[in-house]
């Protein structure tokens, strides 16, 4: 299977949804960017469609908006 | 793995999170259930902490909100 891609920033929000996500997929199957620290993903995230983390976006492009931590505008700060 | 519980009310949200949760985590992993056409579980998500759906209840119990299709108000009409 290929890989979905989790997109968090480090919050609270974003920490509990990585464990489930993880939990649930299987952590072979996930690449786990943080977009806080590594900010040069952050337009990555944008074109893929992520409006807001935690999201997971699936091997077939669509972005699943988990629960919500932060916006991308917040994130960019 | 005890199994998630997938909510939902059958909008075009939540078809296309259940097509994408499924194809994640195996069919035989999730429960799938509709609360606009078997309004009995509407009870049953609300004290799960579901307040929006599509929504997944993870067998630790935790909920997942993924998207947004509609408010559990909504469903209820």
């Amino acid at each position: 299977m290929e890989k979905s891609i989790f997109y968090h920033a480090g919050c609270p929000v974003c920490v509990s949804a990585e464990h489930d996500i993880i939990h649930l997929i299987g952590e072979k199957n996930v690449d786990v960017i943080h977009i806080g620290e590594d900010r040069s993903k952050i337009a990555a995230a944008e074109s893929a469609g992520v409006k807001s983390v935690p999201a997971l976006v699936t091997p077939t492009g669509n972005v699943l908006h988990i629960n919500f931590g932060a916006s991308i505008a917040d994130v960019k700060g």
